[in-house]
């Protein structure tokens, strides 16, 4: 098929200039011939995100779509799946949405800062995501024994795990400030979501209702409070099969569900009634095709 | 207009498994209601490239150009410019060349691994990029105050600092492997590369010269030593202005201009002489989309 775009390309948004000063300068070698005096006192622009944007020509009549990664990773989870699917990016340009995708603070194109954050960065590895994800239970790890049924192209955990960046902890409000920042420029967006990125569109949301059109959140790691007093778009949690493995996910169910309960805005999607076997990377699971649908058909 | 686009997407190359052990656990709580027992050992995916491509409708029968960015910087800086021009990309896809747009190594939604590379990270201040690129000299940095003629929009400096990450310099000979499984996995490709990305690229074109049909390389941060004895493709060496202004740059100029003269097939374009202004970011420069003609005139 063809991709006839308008328009696409990329730009940054938010985040603010930082002064280091007192560090001491050190010779660096680039490379073998070129050495210089590097000054790692200075300047530096901070917080901000990277957006990529996709404008269809075929463009509808409705606000753009923001999608928003998780935790420990950056915009190419839309992209294409890792056994070379498609993304979420592909199926909601084809149905005439603008789309644009999020590198949020310190991850990413986004860049980040040594020594700026608190704390160590995590990085997660290949056996934390095969348990926290719901791919399968540790004994599995080693032969890629997944959970019956399991959607997840388990035999590309690899390839999946290269696009996994090291993430703060120290970073969400920054992360909120420089999202919000991204609603401000396109007035108003829908925003699917996911995991972390979950909790910062529902804590933007709740800053900034007004410009919020739509929200797909798929397993949101939090659930922040939303006004009650003002009219909020609607919200739809969607989540995945196997909740039950792990109580962290026992944990986040009950706030999904105390959610929807305080705010008749927010509903709920059992992804494992219709699509049993999805994981918490419900974007990159086999025959994710249909959930996209469901997404774009919220966003429509 | 309209970019008709025959496929786009992403997919990562190269890369290994790396095993950590021995580090203790702790809690890490990613939000305030996800709190759980962090295990920083386990199995990394380490030192992969992060490639993005985009294939013209229209694609002509032409090898594949890779774009390869330079130190402390990403695939970004080849989409769009700081004061929101088309890149390079664009300009590419214009002219019906499928583009592969590279993240290397350890570079933006390439990830990096905590602790894995010896020595510390260097992240380039606003006060380095203004001087080492050329922008202008260290008493007009304040005011942007920028050398006569000069095509960078220095009014956009923050913006264009956005997109800078943070570097080792410990990792060349793995970022020089990426890119070498990145040729092989296209067959044959030509290679468009800036500063840093100039020396891997002339590294891997010595180590596999049949992967590259043609090559250029914008102000190389080094000249490798190329194969006398075999045939290589046309490459070709460009350059801005302003190079009396640093003896770093005066350094390179001869050890480009001694690369062209060792091997016929190395020629030099000094680009001031059409393009006086130019700085060492010709791809943002104004009127860059007339240096974006001739490289792909040397691709098609």
């Amino acid at each position: 098929m063809t991709y006839s775009l308008r328009d696409f390309g990329s730009y940054t948004v938010g985040g603010r200039l930082v002064t280091v000063s007192g560090r001491p300068r050190r010779e660096v070698s680039f490379t073998p011939s070129t050495r210089y005096m590097h000054d790692p006192n200075g300047t530096f622009a901070a917080e901000a995100a990277y957006v990529q944007y996709f404008v269809p020509e075929r463009r509808r009549d409705r606000p753009p779509v923001v999608l928003l990664h998780g935790g420990g990773m950056t915009g190419s989870i839309w992209e294409s799946t890792p056994d070379g699917r498609k993304g979420w990016l592909h199926h909601l340009l084809d149905r005439g949405l603008e789309v644009h995708v999020v590198d949020n603070v310190e991850r990413g194109r986004a860049g980040w800062i040594p020594g700026l954050w608190p704390g160590e960065p995590v990085m997660r590895s290949l056996e934390e995501a095969w348990t926290l994800f719901r791919f399968g239970d540790t004994a599995g790890f080693d032969t890629r024994l997944a959970f019956p049924g399991q959607r997840f192209p388990v035999d590309c955990l690899e390839a999946f795990a290269r696009g996994f960046v090291p993430r703060w902890t120290s970073t969400t409000d920054a992360q909120v400030t420089a999202f919000l920042a991204l609603l401000e420029r396109l007035g108003t967006a829908s925003i699917v979501c996911h995991s972390q990125g979950g909790e910062i569109a529902l804590r933007a949301l709740a800053a900034a209702p007004a410009r919020v059109a739509a929200v797909v959140a798929i397993e949101p790691s939090g659930t922040p409070v939303l006004p009650g007093s003002e009219a909020l778009p609607p919200i739809r949690l969607l989540y995945g099969d196997y909740l039950s493995v792990d109580p962290i996910w026992e944990a986040l169910l009950r706030g999904w569900t105390a959610l929807a309960e305080r705010h008749a805005d927010v509903s709920l999607l059992d992804l494992s009634d219709a699509f049993p076997g999805t994981s918490h990377m419900a974007m990159l699971d086999r025959g994710t095709e249909a959930v996209a649908a469901l997404v774009a058909d919220a966003m429509l």
